[in-house]
């Protein structure tokens, strides 16, 4: 069984929803990063960056797998189940890419900007909204020839790249304004938000928060 | 024929080592990103993201594939010459978590210090060194327990993290300060930088340059 340590975070919702679309039993230890749990020494053994989200799988090849880095997680569970991502050819590494473009990119920059959002520093602050709007119109061009985020199949990039561009849209309104607004992200926003699975792992919410 | 468009920075260095310790042929073509050429039609339809690296290999299965993000090119080549990243079982997935880590972490922490270290702002600077020093204390601690990043064996996940933290020593020395003396780091650092694959790729500089 496999064990997902999350919370509601963009990073966090990413394996819940692939777990979901995948339709495979696991369970879920919620880490309240509102409250430092990432720091306590139990969670710290599975994912010494302090970050969510982790797993633990109990019934992997070769005994027990503890993983973190929610881009290493979905391509292990997409290889495990073997969906969401090609086993090999194109398709496998257009998927890669752009999942990586979503950790190493979208993901740190949007991160930044939701932090500099809340502080008084003009000048980073302009310095993200720049970088966000590039990377959104990078995303943007690339949904204008392709149906999915990696081409005509829904994969683990668009999984990755939903959960960010849906918490920007949510949190970030005020600083982004209307850069959000680009005719095939919004086209592919609907897409893949209308995917049960997605709703299921968006909605997700631990018991008494 | 694998060619590797690049630049001698932190990310593009990394498939220059990994191609020298595959000691496969190649051919490089050196885009300038001090002269914006990232930026000339022919380099964004390679990569629509405009960054170093991306290869194109005229000989992938299936015909022409080209590739960007340093993460991505990678393991494509790890994997297609199966040396450098394991094949399955627990020593892949934690040499892919160590380079995500690199790919979301270490490389944008690093590459916003690098920038904020030439500017006047202290509130965002603190912030990158105070995170810098985080996730450099992170690997040292993981290089405590380790002889490599990911565990016992030399893999892609080293030659990830080795480009940027020379880099950090040569251009944040007076920024970082002695946070880069760590000892399992510095251990590290010696043991993959002893390599003469990876001599060779930190040496590689363009004609004229
Ligand atoms: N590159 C990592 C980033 C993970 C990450 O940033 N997680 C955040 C929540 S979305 C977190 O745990 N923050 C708590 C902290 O940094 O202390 C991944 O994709 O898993
Ligand atoms: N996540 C990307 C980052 C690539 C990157 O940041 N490349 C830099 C040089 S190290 C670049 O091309 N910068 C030029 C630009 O952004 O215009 C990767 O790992 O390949």
């Amino acid at each position: 069984m496999i064990t997902l340590h999350t919370w509601t975070t963009p990073n966090g919702r990413k394996p819940l929803i692939l777990l979901e679309e995948l339709a495979v039993p696991y369970d879920i230890v919620p880490v309240n990063i509102g409250k430092d749990e990432q720091f306590r020494p139990e969670f710290l053994k599975l994912s010494p960056n302090n970050k969510i989200p982790a797993i633990l799988d109990d019934e992997a090849e070769g005994g027990p797998l503890s993983l973190f880095e929610s881009g290493a997680i979905l391509t292990y569970l997409a290889d495990k189940y073997g969906r969401f991502l090609a086993p090999s050819g194109a398709a496998r590494w257009q998927a890669t890419q752009w999942l990586h473009w979503q950790i190493g990119g979208l993901g740190p920059m949007l991160g930044q900007l939701g932090f500099f959002a809340k502080q008084d520093d003009a000048f980073a602050l302009e310095r993200f909204v720049k970088e966000a709007d590039r990377l959104l119109t990078v995303l943007d061009t690339q949904l204008a020839g392709a149906q999915y985020v990696a081409g005509d199949d829904y994969t683990i990039a668009d999984i990755a790249c939903y959960t960010w561009i849906i918490a920007a849209g949510e949190r970030l309104k005020d600083t982004l304004g209307d850069r959000l607004d680009k005719p095939d992200l919004q086209r592919w926003l609907a897409l893949v938000g209308a995917r049960p699975a997605v709703r299921k792992g968006m909605a997700w919410k631990p018991r008494g928060v």
